[in-house]
């Protein structure tokens, strides 16, 4: 037990898995450890051996090379796994346990977490609010796409599911709950999504599939699903999603088509700053179409929900705007409409137990909306090379062989 | 056009269909018409061919003489039907438009009304907030299992379908948009069901159906229904309820078989003033049975919604105090447990939109869970006494045939 | 009673107070009035002699001639008055009621107003949701700084005060209601101030000294009003706010000194489009510059009111971008803090009757906070120009001298 | 350092001031601990040296002999106080900090504790959620009316205050954040109180004059406080609330002549169930009294917030019902206006920080309000005795002499 593998960026376009220690309770320097962290206590933590660990959509913003994460950063925040140490300090989460770890690391005593705001948390980041597991300028929490992982203040942070058994029979599912399902289901609730909703979800990748199966859960009427991507399209049709190709024009005239009116009640930005233009201008870079275009469909008194990320500086973008991160927003459109905006990490531990108990009753399968798909810990090159490639699946690591035995 | 025939309780235990008034936009005196509504002029109404109109439980606390109900007054409130004539102050509301009446009659103008209150309308009933159709002491207003009936502030109340081919084609399901769908809605709704939560629904009745197929369409994980008649509790498994048979015992030891905990997060009665205990006890009235019973069940922290109906005075009950409509609630043991209450008719208003979507989609299929049956008017008679010997049935008159044909 | 005289634009810079048509229950052919409206029957409404009117911040943003607005509009959206004639479908209000005019007309009928959206009406303006008196492109209901108006779907629009005596008292308060008081409050509450909120107020005129107000009410611990006229900000300290001049810099700077951190929980834009730059770059137009600041001011997890009006388009813009509408927004800064936004026209309905309420209980003192100054109908080009120039006055227009007597 | 003094309970009636040990990071056995807590490790605590620590009423309970508290054991629950030892596991709590503790003892690890419902925590009392210092049957943790007190988790529990010296100068405003205040708070909010809002509170003593305080400060337009005890209605037209003397006869009637109405929007009950009659039957018990008066005055769509106690035993109660805790309630009264009940202990946490800031920016004077009272530890018994006799008073204690100072 003195290693430990993990997945490693390696500049522009590249990830390895590499040989790194194994996770001790102290946060030590490191890629990416802020000097502020170096050096922290972390009794109150755990050592997880990871069971299942996914690649998400923002390892890829690193991956591109469209942030300054350091060579070496061990990437990986959607982790789930068997807690086979526990830190002096841990209380109520025992050795065997087998948890679902949030992306989100908080410190369960601060403001922001003691309001449910654990995407905030102000304990964890020397930086600024919020941190996660493996990501650039969060603080240096290590990654978890390993074969083990550090997770702090486990008490607080960590889902224990109720039975061992049960949960390995859906472990594809569960380990969606560190993030996707979580972040897409919020993206869900602050859109305003409730029974008989009319929904677009702008993006179908594993994000917004999760949005599209979280609205379907909320008793949404119609979800209609868009992406130039054919097919992530199909993907979401698999699961009962209306789709429209955005590389064919419009949303609104898609959507006349499918709902009799060009509008619809909830519009739920599952893309972010990487965002490209519809029709004509489809594969160009446009980071404000589709923000722009939900203004657009969304209709009066509607909400857009924006689990998408923005990032405040851009040194990948394409013009000097999105550099520094300014978008040219119609915000006029939004305001005659009286509409309302949403955005920011999701708090995931406001709704991943609810979420489990769905899961576990058979009310969402999300491996299956995701089209999950399970590969080796020294697969993860090529999962990532995949996924970025437009691969309409959600990789999957499995680090110890536990899904494949 | 100038006849008109409806159901009318005709005395303890029975009702007729009996010929009537067609209606005109005037309230004019007659059985259970309030002095101060008699004369009304109704300008902002439409009168009604009716296309469906069930039998609700509560026109059976009438018909078993349990209120002052008076001889000949025509009885219904769950009413879908087709516009015939319109009003003169009626703008939006056009002939010929399919829709469905919210059982709360309300103004569209006073204060609760704009708070969307509208079970508590302040303008209709003379004797105190909240009025309904053919209900005793609610104001005089005509009841709708009838052919015809006038339907007051049409632009307001009326619900239109939004195609009359797709209507007709579900019209079993709309029906239940009338009452039961959204008052079983509300009660989960006010219980505090959401995705993931494991709900007791008491009471295996059209409300109570209603009330675990709306909990189902909220995203609840678990949702097990109580009640005493076996018929009732099948009806309930056969759209994935568990189910609790009371005369069997208490709930919470059979709740702890389903569910590893003898607790829910969400209590709903189903049941009301009429209620009857448990186990031992099975079959004689007991009217706080279902409150007591719901707040030992409900684990801390959790919510009761109470859609079912507790009434002010009840000359027909077993004891004084009941007689007076005073409970000896257990009020300490919700106490202890944090729990809050939420009684009241159901603000139709407030739901039905939404839930017309969801069933227009194939979100949710109530008529096969509440066991909707088709009956004529005529055949009245026999509806409420089946209904009333506890047939799982939801009886829906068909005045024109519209349905059967 | 044959004629009327109101306020009406006369082109760029310039209003006069001409004689009109005494206002019928029919909306006639005239400047702004949209063709699909022209000839409508307004049965449902009332003719009011206004008591008092007041001018906007938002009518100068056509005075200015920023807008479409037609020649010989006649004004007013700010409305109270005494109910003179009462159309034949009028059922609850009466002769001689003293009234409040939500500036959001509202028909009472549609989804929106049931779900308690009246600013975003769906019948009232042929063009979209939403309308309001004497506005451009809002269906062309007449405006009000006039001594007759029109106010149709008059049971639902207006808000009778209890007491006429007690009312005119202070009617100088009450006049409030038809606009910035409930537009203020709305600011606050879509901010999320509550008991304890640190609160940054952008803009001193009516509006944001009444969303300052407002917040005081809603139990905030420091209320921080910015603008750049030095009048302004002593109103706005002459009721217990904190002030800073955004002229002489940043005002996260001027924050940290008065709070010990350079954050709030809340921030209200009542700025909108016409903003004006900070520090350096103080009265240059920069229309983003408001809504960049806030997201830079207000701490993770905070929200933004927006109740300052942005346009689709603006004619008049000093940029390309702004002349469309486009805003160069640093959406990223928002996003990493999980920022939320509620923009658009507010509800009046939904808080008037709990603010006049406030009102006649001595809980808020709207008038003095926005320093209240009546003058004659004929005087309104006066207050028009005094009021553009920066006074820090709201002025109230009293056509029949009844405040005055 | 090595003692310590304590108020005790001594049998019905009396209290006494003892020496008892000074607190280690371990919960050692004695009177009223649950034997599934001795012995618990507590490095997660602090040691509090007591700045203020306050009788409440609900040890009077206790004290009057209405529950199985042990003899000997140590009262209070309302502390403030310095860190004066840090356990080894706390991490942001420092020693030196002055704090408010919530009376509720939560654990900030689960379920309950994650969705902000503090007063169920479900890891610190063996016998069921929830927990209190000095209080029988809430675990055994040691009561803090003492020199020195410890409390466990600390790093979430505890309150900080921002500036020591500030707060040392409102030291009796924020010793009320512990308990009264946001108790009496969370009645309002959950009694639905807003702006404009008409509110009436069922009791006089500190948690109903914190109550109508805390109404106030939410906006209420009027707040009308009903008691038997003139002495503490005067209290509470101290500070501006209207009062009706229940011993005169109902409060519906009295309500009519300050209101013109004779129900308010919303009802507090901050008795419990040491309820007395109205009218002829003051001064007789009578549990229900208040919640069915409440019922009676609230209007339909109102909402009951209940912070006053109600127990599931009562071995003192006057008739047999009240023993095992039943109440003679007549909920058709609610069912027939709609209204909503939230009972249980407040969560103190969901609003102490907002208090807090409220206090410290002046925006609520609570000790005023409630008519506070230092004393000296050794003057317990005194204090116990007056205020049981009904004294308008709320007595703080200060053990170290650190007010007087």
């Amino acid at each position: 037990m003195s290693g430990n593998r993990a997945v490693a960026y390696k500049g522009t376009g590249k990830v390895e898995v590499i040989d790194t220690d194994y996770p001790t309770f102290e946060l030590k320097d490191g890629p990416g450890v802020n000097p502020a962290n170096v050096g922290r206590q972390v009794h109150h933590g755990v050592i997880i051996k990871t069971v299942t660990t996914n690649i998400c959509g923002s390892d890829q913003h690193m991956v591109r090379g469209r942030t300054s994460a350091p060579i070496d950063l061990v990437l990986g925040h959607e982790i789930t796994g068997e807690v086979v140490e526990v830190g002096r300090d841990v209380e109520f989460i025992k050795k065997g346990d087998l948890c679902s770890v949030p992306f989100n690391i908080a410190c369960g005593r601060c403001r922001n977490c003691k309001e449910r705001k654990t995407g905030i948390c102000l304990n964890v980041n020397p930086d600024r609010p919020g941190s996660a597991y493996g990501y650039v300028d969060m603080g240096g929490w290590v990654g978890g796409q390993a074969e083990y992982v550090l997770v702090p203040y486990a008490d607080w942070n960590l889902l224990k599911f109720p039975d061992r058994d049960q949960a390995m029979e859906k472990i594809l599912d569960l380990t969606m709950l560190s993030d996707i399902l979580p972040t897409g289901f919020h993206g869900a609730v602050t859109a305003g999504v409730g029974v008989g909703s009319t929904v677009y979800v702008a993006g179908a990748g594993p994000v917004g599939l999760a949005a599209a199966a979280s609205a379907q859960l909320l008793g949404a009427a119609v979800v209609v699903v868009g992406d130039l991507n054919e097919e992530r399209l199909a993907q979401a049709r698999s699961f009962g999603c209306e789709t429209v190709d955005v590389s064919k024009g419009d949303p609104a005239d898609q959507l006349e088509q499918l709902l009799g009116v060009p509008e619809v009640d909830c519009g739920i930005d599952a893309v972010g700053f990487e965002a490209r233009g519809h029709g004509d201008k489809a594969g160009t870079e446009a980071p404000a179409t589709v923000l722009n275009s939900l203004m657009d469909i969304t209709a009066a008194g509607g909400a857009l929900g924006i689990p998408g990320l923005y990032v405040t500086g851009d040194p990948g973008a394409a013009d000097d705007a999105a550099k520094v991160g300014s978008l040219s927003l119609s915000l006029g459109t939004g305001w005659a409409k009286s509409l309302s905006f949403t955005t920011g990490q999701c708090p995931v531990m406001k709704y991943n137990r609810g979420l489990m108990m769905a899961i576990l009753h058979d009310r969402i399968e999300i491996a299956k909306a995701v089209n999950a798909k399970t590969i080796g810990l020294e697969d993860a090159p090529r999962g990532y090379e995949e996924f970025d490639a437009g691969a309409a699946t959600k990789y999957v690591l499995d680090p110890h062989g536990s899904v494949a035995a």
